[in-house]
């Protein structure tokens, strides 16, 4: 059973998985395995179905939900080796001068392709088009559980990014709680709304498209860019344009767009950085009845690992970034990707 | 000139130092090159000291400040490829919703050895108490700039921990600020204290030391622990039983327990281990004049890279740890290297 645990000097919570412990590892290796399709059958794969638990939701190519037994587009199954479990109870203890927790919550998988591809670059528009409508899809299931309080939707690219099946998947996970990132965004855009009576988002979008230094696309409800206070080199925001604090409100009309740009972002990486490992996550408002998130205004990160995080940024929370936002934009929008 | 920026989304100062873009670097290749002796000179070699910029602390092997023709053990310059420089103001000016502040700071390298070590470990014990007192002389000549406000002493090992140069080093970072997570251990720890009227962490250690599952070494001065809400496997810190805020204030004989258990550390990571790449730094108290720290202990917490950091942990700051820290525990424990 999978435990979170917070101490009383970082005072945050930590998830103790050791299931994950399972696979085949040797701490004395420096790289983890991955596990890899000339080596093993691949889980993921048509025709392997029944190695993977029971799925939570299987469509068709046309997008439609169908039964177990049907050809499949897409399939969303819990982690073999979850991180949280759904049969637990989101109650803490006191330990000594701790707190511990059972690991309740979902991990869910979402399979992208029945083929054995490794890059999401390597499905077409409307393959990107299902998988936003599973994240909708799933989204709107688990936000019945009234203990969940978050739902993150993110997606591992490569075995550096801690990809560690090379099949195309992105995972979903609902949280009993709102971890401190988006705890973060949420409470400090409140703090500028009531100071402001504006949403720093719309505010960013406003002073973005005018200074015309940052976004690298924009179609009509959404803003591609640099964020000013880059991270890491090509950080990429997807802005919707359209207030609104949750993700699972856009219209069909704009996930299309949503998908139209993570496509061009995803072909980006793919083929003119030549294939780095990243990681994107859809942060959106939580669940928590007792704080109005309306003011809170969904997005896309997008974190590439071109640079490694060093004792710098793991002791201060710093980041440092080698690169301009400018000097990114500019590279990106001189390329063929982001031509409207 | 590297630059602070902090947006209005994160509402967390990043560094933007393109400086060190000046490497050869190629978004393109995943891999960020480590100079090799074998292709280059060293720079940190003895006889190469022209090679790096001028000293602000060199020392023998006695532990005697020396002047700059004599022999070295210890050689303190500043960073080369700097994150931060001196020669800039420490006050931010507003650009349309964001914040911008000169890259003010110091960013200085500590260098181990004159000959070419590649691993702390590869260091005597009484090397690595001459280290121990560079720190602690730096520590105090920088923190007589009041423009300074928190100083971060800390180590890479490995090129997949960040170490851009193999020859062992050490780097100090010395900011007008206070990091973020420096200032979440020290806000949520003056809150325990106003709470319960003791220090967090005497409280941890003295419950560690009774409840005897997580500790795995201990000397007079000192105890070595597995984190109970551990981030990473073996993540590992070194704790004084001393209540202090400032590791500056520690004795001589202090200082020698202090490298003592740092290097019964290392050692173990580099030859139980097998050397994994791992990132350590020591949390002491800021400079603020406003806050009194008086409340905070400070520590060593050393992070291996033994897992990567995915999509979830970026996405939420939740870290998920694939080990207990009582299995890591025993393990270190059924070794000799930390034997009383």
């Amino acid at each position: 059973m999978p435990e979170y645990r917070k101490d009383i000097i970082l005072d945050e919570w930590v998830i103790i998985a050791t299931e994950r412990a399972k696979r085949p590892e040797n701490f004395k290796e420096q790289i983890i395995k991955v596990d890899n399709k000339a080596l093993n059958v691949c889980p993921f794969d048509r025709g392997n179905e029944s190695m993977t638990p029971p799925e939570s939701l299987r469509i068709d190519n046309r997008g439609n939900e169908v039964g177990k037994d049907s050809p499949w587009q897409v399939r969303v199954v819990p982690n073999k080796f979850p991180a949280l479990v759904p049969n637990a109870q989101p109650f803490s203890q006191q330990y000594g001068p701790y707190m511990v927790m059972d690991g309740f919550g979902l991990h869910e998988v979402v399979v992208q392709s029945p083929e054995h591809i490794t890059n999401i670059s390597e499905l077409s528009r409307w393959q990107v088009e299902l998988i936003i409508s599973v994240y909708i899809r799933r989204l709107i299931a688990i936000k019945k559980d009234n203990r969940i309080e978050s739902v993150i939707i993110m997606l591992n690219q490569g075995k550096e990014a801690g990809a560690s099946l090379e099949h195309s998947h992105s995972q979903i996970f609902a949280l009993p709680l709102t971890p401190p990132n988006l705890m973060n965004e949420i409470s400090r855009t409140r703090n500028y709304f009531n100071q402001n009576h504006r949403c720093a988002m719309c505010d960013i979008i406003n002073f973005e498209t005018k200074e015309d230094k940052r976004v690298v696309y924009e179609n009509k409800e959404f803003v591609m860019l640099q964020p000013y206070a880059s991270r890491n080199p090509f950080e990429t925001w997807i802005v919707p344009k359209r207030h609104d604090s949750n993700f699972e409100n856009i219209s069909a009309q704009e996930a299309n767009s949503f998908a139209q740009c993570l496509k061009v972002l995803v072909d980006f990486f793919y083929i003119d950085l030549n294939n780095p490992p990243f990681n994107y996550y859809i942060h959106t408002g939580t669940l928590d009845g007792t704080k109005d998130n309306s003011h809170y205004h969904w997005h896309l990160e997008l974190e590439p690992k071109l640079s490694i995080k060093a004792g710098f940024e793991i002791a201060t929370g710093i980041d440092i970034c080698i690169t301009t936002p400018e000097y990114t934009a500019d590279y990106m929008k001189a390329g063929d990707f982001f031509k409207a």
